[in-house]
Formats: C-alpha cells, sequence, structure tokens
C-alpha cells in the first residue's frame, strides 16, 4: 500500500484535546463530534529539578485519579456506540488514532507560573506533550496480531507526530513507547502506545548521547553503527537480519529478554526512514514481536503475550543529530512464567544492573523460535 | 549498650565463604560447624561494559536457580536446627550475623580469565562481593520491629563491613541497602538486608558524584548539607528533625513514597559516625519504619507493612569522599493499597520520571503517622 493511500484527518475533542486519525484503508470521513461534557481540560503539573543528580522530575498529581484497568464496556480507547459510555475517539471505528492524554504529564496546558529557582529549589511547567496512540480499534488484538500494512500505518502516524512535536516551541525530544502487560503496569488492555514530547532530554537518552558523542571525537565514526557492525560480524548475539533491519540482543544487556532493532543505513529518527525502510520495518517488527511471544513456553500451551517496554531511541530534536543513531530496545521483566525482574536496591539504589540471563542465551532462544 | 558490650566472631561455612556474627547481648561463642555438603562454591559470573551509555552490567546466569520463596521450615536465614534442613546459619540462634551470599554477582571467586576488550565488547570478572545481613533470627520480625538495641547492633555491622570491604582491593563502592516486600521481587521473607561491594562506581552514584563535585567547585560547600539546610529551613517536607538526624521528603522525589534521612555533621559514611549519632540513628529509623508501615490505610485495619527499598548513599572508597554526604533514601512503590508504581517507558526507556504524588502531600502524610 502506497503512503498516498494513507488519510490523515485532525479534529478536536470536547476539551479541546487534539486527536488525529491514521486511515489506511478506505474509511468514511472522520466528522464525528465529541458530544462528552469534560469539563475543564486537566493541566500538567510542574517538572522539578533534582538537585542531588541534576535531572527533571515531572510532579502530576491529578494522575492518581486516572482511569485504571476498566471493564470491557468502558474501555476509553474503543470506538464509540460500543460500550456503555462514549469513549476518548467519537467515531464509530478507526484504522490508527493519536490524541493528546487526558491526564498528561507533560502538556501546553500547564500549571501557571514562569518557574522559579531559589536555594535548592527549581521547577518549570511541566509543558510538553503526552498522546496516546490506539494501533487498532480491536480491543482483543495487540500489536503482533496486526497486519503489516496496519503496522505500516502506525509507523507513518509515529512519523508523522516526532516530526510535528519536534516543531513544538520547547520541545527537546520525542520518544514513542509501548508499554504492554499488566507486569509493567499498563492500565488499559486495549492495544496502544504513547508519545512522551518532553521538554528536556531525559537523563538516559542523555547517556546515550554522551557516549555517542565520545565515541564520534575518537574515530569520526557513529557509536550505533560500529555497534551494529560488531554484532553482525560477531553473530553470537544475532536474531534476525533482514535487507534493512537487523536485531540482536545487545553485549551487556540489562533485562532477562531485551532485543534491539537497528536500520542498517545512519538515520537520526523515524521521519528520516525511507519508504522500503518503513516496509520492511513493519515486516521484521511482526517478526519480532511474535518471536517474543513465543519466548517462554506457556504452562498451559496458550500463548503466553510477553510483557515488554517498547521504546524509539531517536535523536533529540536540537542537540547530537549528528552523533545519534535511530534504535528500537524492547525489553521484558518477565525471567520465566510466573517470575519477574524486580529494579530493586541495586538497580534504583544506585545504578548498579544484574542480568541473571546471559545476552547468547536470550539470542540462542530468540533464534530458536523464529516463525 | 556501649560498643565495648558486642562482639564480633568470624568463621567459614562449608564451601569456604566468610560468615560473621555481631552479637548484641551475652551470648554463647559462635563455634557451631556448617556440616552442609555444598560443593564447589559458586563463581560470579562477569562485568560487561554497555557500550552505549558506558555503565558496567553483571551478567550472572546462576542465579537463575537462587532460592525462590521457600517455605517456611527451609528458609536458609532461619538459624540451624529449627527447620527441616541445615540453613545458611550454622548456629541455632544468632542476633545480627552477615555471610557472603551463596548466589553472588559480584565475588573475589569470579569466572577466569583477565577480560577482553575488541571492538565494542569489553569485559571483566565480576569481582567484588555480596553479603546477606540478617537483622534477627525471629523469621516473622521486621526491621521496624526490631528494639533499637538491635538497630544499634545492625549499624555496627554496616559500618564494620564499608570499612572492612572497602580495604578489599579493586573495591570501588560500598552498598547497604535492604529490599522490603514482594512487591519489589524480594525471594527470602526472613527479615534481612544486602551488602554489594562494586569494583566500579555505579551509575546512579556517579550522577550523585557529578552534581556535588559540581556543587562543590561553584560555592566551596557540600551540596548534601545545603539541601539539608534548605529542606530544613523551608520546613513544608521535613517529616523529622533529631539532634544528629534529620528526615524529609526530597523536593524532587521520584517514588509515590520516598524519604531521605540525613546526618546534621558533615560524614562520608557510616564509618564516620560517632557513638551518638549511631545511638540516634537506631532511634529516628526505627521512628521513620513505623512512619512508613502506617503510611497507607489498610483496607482490613491489619498492618500493611509497606514494601520499600532503603538505600544507604555512601561516598565511594577513592574518588569523590571530600563533596559525597552520608545519607539514606528510602522509597517505595506502593501508590496506594494494591496500586503500584511501575518503571515502565518512560523511566526505563529514557530516564523521564513521573511521580504523581506532590512531595509535599507525602511529607504531611509521614507527619500526620508519627507515633
Amino acid at each position: 500500500m502506497s503512503l498516498a493511500a494513507r488519510r490523515r484527518t485532525r479534529r478536536e475533542l470536547a476539551d479541546g484535546r487534539e486527536i488525529i486519525y491514521f486511515d489506511d484503508h478506505a474509511a468514511p470521513p472522520r466528522e464525528a463530534v465529541d458530544t462528552r461534557d469534560l469539563g475543564e481540560r486537566a493541566l500538567a503539573g510542574e517538572l522539578r529539578r533534582d538537585a542531588l543528580t541534576g535531572d527533571w522530575v515531572a510532579i502530576a498529581g491529578h494522575r492518581l485519579h486516572r482511569t485504571f484497568l476498566p471493564p470491557k464496556d468502558e474501555c476509553p480507547l474503543c470506538p464509540s456506540g460500543r460500550g456503555t459510555v462514549p469513549s476518548e475517539i467519537p467515531e464509530s471505528d478507526y484504522d490508527v488514532v493519536v490524541f493528546e492524554n487526558r491526564f498528561p504529564s507533560f502538556s501546553a496546558h500547564a500549571e501557571e507560573g514562569a518557574g522559579t529557582a531559589y536555594g535548592m529549589f527549581e521547577h518549570v511547567p511541566a509543558h510538553g506533550r503526552c498522546e496516546v496512540v490506539c494501533f487498532t480499534s480491536d480491543h482483543e488484538a495487540s500489536f503482533a496480531s496486526l497486519p503489516a500494512s496496519r503496522v505500516r500505518t502506525v509507523i507513518e502516524a509515529w512519523a508523522d507526530r516526532t516530526s510535528e512535536l519536534g516543531r513544538q516551541p520547547g520541545v527537546e525530544q520525542v520518544f514513542c513507547f509501548e508499554n504492554r502487560g499488566q507486569e509493567i503496569g499498563v492500565t488499559l488492555h486495549h492495544p496502544h502506545g504513547q508519545i512522551y514530547a518532553y521538554p528536556f532530554v531525559p537523563s538516559r537518552t542523555q547517556s546515550l548521547l554522551t557516549e555517542a558523542r565520545r565515541h564520534h571525537d575518537r574515530t569520526g565514526r557513529l557509536l550505533g553503527a560500529d555497534i551494529l557492525t560488531a554484532e553482525r560480524r560477531d553473530g553470537s548475539r544475532m536474531v534476525l537480519e533482514g535487507r534493512h533491519w537487523s536485531a540482536y540482543v545487545p553485549y551487556a544487556a540489562r533485562w532477562p529478554v531485551e532485543v534491539h532493532l537497528a536500520p542498517h543505513r545512519d538515520v537520526p529518527d523515524l521521519v528520516a526512514l525511507d519508504g522500503a525502510e518503513r516496509d520492511e520495518l513493519a515486516e521484521v517488527y511482526l517478526d519480532l514481536l511474535g518471536r517474543l511471544d513465543r519466548y517462554h513456553p506457556s504452562p498451559d500451551g496458550s500463548p503466553l503475550r510477553l510483557p515488554y517496554i517498547a521504546a524509539w531511541q531517536q535523536a533529540p530534536v536540537h542537540v547530537g543529530r549528528d552523533v545519534s543513531r535511530l534504535h528500537l530496545q524492547v525489553m521484558s521483566v518477565l525471567r520465566a512464567p510466573g517470575k519477574l525482574k524486580y529494579l530493586a536496591g541495586s538497580e534504583s539504589g544506585v545504578g548498579g544492573w544484574v542480568n541473571d540471563v546471559p545476552p547468547e542465551r536470550i539470542a540462542a532462544r530468540l533464534r530458536e523460535v523464529g516463525g
């Protein structure tokens, strides 16, 4: 399916939040009106600087009241008209839809005030944006069960949002991700991801950037490219190699299941991917997610649906674009059926990671469960 | 009770691991012999450098087989002779006991090889040490239920281990911590903590050090001291103030429940605390833990036993000792009874922390539930 066949429709929800439909097939015009009385739009809170580490922390008190594992007929991500209450999506069907989170950690509408810095206490409004990306109108589906043409539409949506959010004033980093599974804290079962537009470069992204800069200064090459070359040459942690993408378990994997997916060409972000790369990404990502769902043998033979975090590492908006290289990191806390890895004292207290599973063993299993 | 009344007895377990008894009352000599046939001592694995971030990650394959929530009569931390199988502690009773972890992430006995660095792949043996600290022989107790005299003995044990492990060749950081509660992944219910001696400065400790150095270069003062002064002056996040110690919720708290406990005097680590400071620490830490257990109203009125990570931030062994300042960080994932905070996409993917609870609200609650 060509790009031209896709349609993008921008609308507004009852409280003024933006909603954008990305249709991958012929569909009626997206004209439904949000008739809910949502009252005042929720504001984002504030960003506080942690003097001990220099990191920014978003303080978002209202999120305590966000929707938590609602019954299926009250799912806010299903199309309206299917459940007992109107949902966040006014239309009666959709392909892919993106809208501003009702309970945002970051928003153009944040608590007033220019921020203050007195002594150790520095804060600014939590400007930025939090968006929800619904991958399908089918409540029971999962990303891994989508057809490649739909994944292709999701990729278009991610690239669209990366481009558009990166042009908003004050946005420094656009982060597309999916949290999947109750084990990682997902509060809505409907297949969806999120996009955060941060008004700062988050600390882990900053660490990636620092090392990439150091490597580039020393060698003149991109760190991400050298890692990919080294992994493909070594082979012991490779999972799959396509024409434009390869997946491997990183040499120093932190999670009991972790895999990185990187393009063969040097690109800073999803926006820079060409059509052929996007087409193949849809295929190889589905391949990878299928392997992840087959990773742990399920005790009763039913599909396990591995909980995971899928995190797109993109170049920051304004800095380090010359040394950053796009890649996807997918990681799971599930060590074995019923056994989770926790980020306890060593990881959360001092940042000392311990992985009980050798990366080569993870890779061997991911190769073994290829479709 | 004076220090002189405490007794320290060093012994060896059947596989050569060290075990040290710290007795806080008159007790028979600790002479029991470990009669188990433990076979070969488990080796630690290797440390791999994550080229993307520069962090070291411990790869410890054998830990997958470690003891996981055993039945009470097989508890490896109870004294021997009480259960069906001999435990890790040969004696039939003890006050506080420290021994080398049977499944260590770091050990003087690590897999052979001097380490290699080729291309992107650099590793070294995971030298260092992992110790278990049993706070009491009473399986059903918790740290918060200990008498102050026992806590005082635990403090002696922490200081002893910090001093001794810091003198071992290659150790760069000694980290005393307690993980409490299944919600944070505790696999043994018996009240215990751990001590990790890392052969590197872990990444979060390094972040604290970098900011402390920056602040010192700019002001000539200790960052930790300036934060404590600012919190005591502001007052809105104070929890308790003693003669030698104060507890406050940090301005940019990351966790739904988080509290820091800091000495009034500038000290780099637990070893540097004087007798009066250690005496008061026992009292205020018990006070604080009592508040934490009363933090969330329990649905049925029974004590909730808040899950927590208690993490002692000490100066590294060889660097930054002139700018580091001892403090304890206690944090919990429990947002509300039955509701956890997860370190999902934003935190784990890019290091962007979101806290749904304003720090001032955490502090108000901790003041409210004072004993």
